[in-house]
């Protein structure tokens, strides 16, 4: 597909969403099982039912603009991915490993937060309002989980890592 | 260097960004080139020249934390610049392509927002408030070009390509 049109970019966003979604159901397992503050763990397995979600949202929002859902790798979440194993690689005290894991999740959300931000202006803009608003509802859980990972670093993990 | 402490984390979080800041040196010439709307043009360079001045601070923080200032390849960057660059290959109309330039350029900015917010607290809470205060410095500087190019894509880009 030759993007000429933001409509066309809009999905072409939606499909790299896609495909981070689905990276990012393959990594929070290992994350989950890495972590050792049991907040913290509990916190990514709830962003994983969560993500699951959101793909959901993704596929209702193809079938409005009528595409497939199809993904297309999203070199950017690989990137962010490929970072965070190198930390689970490393030996760490696990105060700091779990610091190290909140750093990571966080440029992950980060990530989604700005191409969510993205494609929701996108769809507004092309006079797609559905999609608009699946796509607002997940940049807002996204900004949730950002908040709430500051608040455990802030609270727990860097007090005993320190 | 093995990471035990969150000190050490700190020193690998910040070798991280001087490679991820150097990268985006690289980047920014030819985003702005690729950008046909005078205000992001000049968006692109001004943010080039704060770049540098981000730099600088960085190699304050190693100074300060007796640490040579060695960047460390970051994957994450690495990743992102890989996917605006993808774009910049595409056919696309100017406006279009505008759009999808702000979008790249505000994941960047949002991988920033993620490392320096968690490097900022990782040195408050071992001790060092001038690194923090550094940090902090370039966050809001960062988060301030991110708000910028949301404003430049509402007022501007999205209504010219939709």
């Amino acid at each position: 597909m030759a993007v000429r049109s933001l409509e066309n970019l809009l999905v072409e966003e939606l499909r790299d969403l896609l495909s981070a979604e689905k990276q990012i159901t393959k990594a929070l397992p290992k994350m989950a099982k890495a972590a050792s503050t049991e907040e913290l763990r509990a916190a990514f397995e709830e962003h994983l039912t969560q993500t699951q979600g959101q793909i959901g949202r993704l596929e209702q929002a193809f079938e409005i603009l009528g595409h497939t859902a199809r993904a297309k790798k999203c070199l950017g979440m690989e990137g962010l991915i490929e970072e965070g194993k190198e930390h689970l690689e490393e030996e760490m005290e696990p105060a700091v490993m779990d610091a190290a894991l909140i750093a990571a999740a966080q440029k992950v959300e980060h990530y989604e937060i700005a191409s969510y931000g993205s494609a929701r202006t996108w769809a507004r803009d092309v006079g797609q309002p559905q999609v608009a608003e699946l796509l607002q509802a997940t940049l807002d859980e996204e900004a949730e989980t950002d908040r709430k990972l500051t608040e455990l670093a802030e609270r727990i993990v860097n007090r005993e890592a320190a």
